[in-house]
């Protein structure tokens, strides 16, 4: 099982597995220089091994049969969906069971893809499953906030898939941008994100590309080399209240951007994140702007990152656009 | 050169370097799996080699000839210490010139030499180091926050070696500690960190070990395995007000924990940063209390980490301090 403890100075919530922890010997293989832990096994996301995944809770047949996109639990979930939240403090501290849904969308039946090689067809299906999912979970009032993740390449599998939790916490980032989002609606009464998206378009030099409904740009203060994100440019809270046509067009745009960075790149790792307001009346937020943050994960910066907060970026983002911008 | 841009929603500087800009053929050989990117060349912090840094700004000489410890400008500095800040807008972001210190701490003429296998002595001549260039550096008025922070193995040369830098601005994660200090200082009347250190002490679950002046813990909330922190059992907001009989325990405290990962985890990379108070009258917090965070290199969740402030530990650090508690 999983417990969501609370650090008791900055009050941010983290999940610590006790069930089966990990203890020293499981981290000699997982050192760096880092390297793809597969199996050897066959894999459990391809097509012909699906009784090796809990029972699927959603999916997309494809044309000719099989299926396209599929979504099934998390074996070893951080959230679980069953039990008691039981808040308890212990000594001066406080923690909580870790409730919550922890899925795995299963992008392709293709064994070896990403981002920058799947159709755009395809994409608009592994959307299409995460709006699906979200709009299911969203009937579960414990659940406050979701969060989609992928990583490339998967740190087990290297088959296609990204991580889709709804949480009963709201995370830290989530929590700031929020806090910065109001700060900024009750001294401005506009939103930040839509400023932000103005302010990109008339300058144009941090731009990478525009569909007809989002801004894929380098942020003014990016964190990371090629930090990227997308924007829709209609003022929007909730990733899981869009609609087809907007789902097409941020499918295209996904697509291109993640082309980009493979061919200038030569198909770097990358970390995606969507953020969305919290879900449930009493934490809805309709002043947050959903969207989308790419990092590459290039660069080795993590004594300087973590710990204080101070990040250092070598490639300004006019830079990064620029080349991405070109490099298409 | 480089520049403080602050990122407008959460408020965070964020350096960027403009100068000498990494384009996207720079990253090509800096992706996973990572290896340490030596030069090839002498190694420019070896002795013998002095003329090949700047002038040093601090040394302690060895017994028989030659240093112990040498402090250096860093050749390509996060922050330059020349120049006027020059605040200004541009369109609605804000920034201004990165001026502060960067400099790098040679910690032994050795090559090859870690935390774990340094004498007891050796650290406490680099403590003293760093309590040396803390107490110049602070009478600069314009650096309102020192860092120091060590990643081992170093990511362009291994010889060991820290970064010490004085910083124009306040990091984040510093001033969240402050404000959750400030919070239950007012609830209180006491200090979070010296109540931390009696329920440590008091439960014994979580320790690792106990000098006459320091705690060795794994925090309660731990968001790395392994994650320990060395705090100062007697309440003290600034690292660099230390005397010479605590420099002296601490070196202990740090190479026992050192010897400890060493053994447990066959020489892991590692992070080490200090926390210490913002210096100036204005900004200083007597209510702080100082510390050093210390991370292992291990494991890959970047995915999670980054983004969404969104943690997940697979270690609990209960049983993380009883491996580290009985392999000394």
């Amino acid at each position: 099982m999983t417990e969501l403890r609370k650090e008791p100075i900055t009050r941010m919530w983290v999940v610590v597995a006790t069930d089966h922890p990990k203890g020293p010997s499981d981290y000699l293989s997982f050192k760096p220089p880092y390297r793809i832990q597969e199996s050897g096994g066959p894999c459990p996301f391809c097509p012909g091994q699906e009784k090796m995944t809990p029972p699927e809770t959603f999916s997309i047949p494809r044309k000719g049969g099989g299926w396209s996109v599929r979504v099934v639990p998390n074996k070893s979930p951080f959230f679980h969906i069953e039990g008691d939240f039981d808040r308890r403090p212990e000594g001066m501290y406080d923690l909580m069971e870790a409730i919550g849904a922890h899925e795995i969308v299963i992008e392709a039946p293709e064994h070896h893809q990403s981002l920058a090689t799947l159709e755009a067809v395809q994409i608009e299906s592994i959307l299409l499953a995460y709006r699906d999912r979200l709009r299911d979970l969203e009937r579960d009032q414990r659940f406050l906030q979701f969060l989609i993740i992928k990583n490339y390449p998967g740190v087990f599998n290297r088959h296609p898939h990204s991580h889709l939790m709804a949480l009963p916490v709201i995370p830290k980032r989530i929590e700031e941008e929020i806090r910065g989002t109001l700060d900024y609606f009750q001294r401005k009464e506009r939103c930040i994100y839509c400023d932000i998206i103005k302010e990109e378009i008339s300058s144009g030099k941090r731009v990478v590309l525009e569909t007809p409904h989002f801004l894929v740009f380098a942020p003014f203060a990016s964190r990371f080399p090629f930090e990227t994100w997308i924007v829709p440019k209609a003022h929007a809270s909730d990733f899981h209240s869009i609609d087809g046509e907007r789902i097409a067009d941020l499918s295209v745009a996904i697509q291109s951007l993640f082309r980009r960075f493979h061919q200038l790149i030569s198909d770097p790792p990358y970390s995606l994140t969507f953020h969305t307001s919290p879900v449930q009346n009493r934490f809805h937020r309709p002043e947050y702007h959903w969207h989308i943050e790419a990092r590459l994960r290039i660069g080795l910066r993590e004594g300087f990152e973590w710990g204080t907060g101070f990040f250092v970026n070598p490639t300004p983002p006019e830079q990064a656009a620029a080349y991405l911008r070109n490099g298409g």
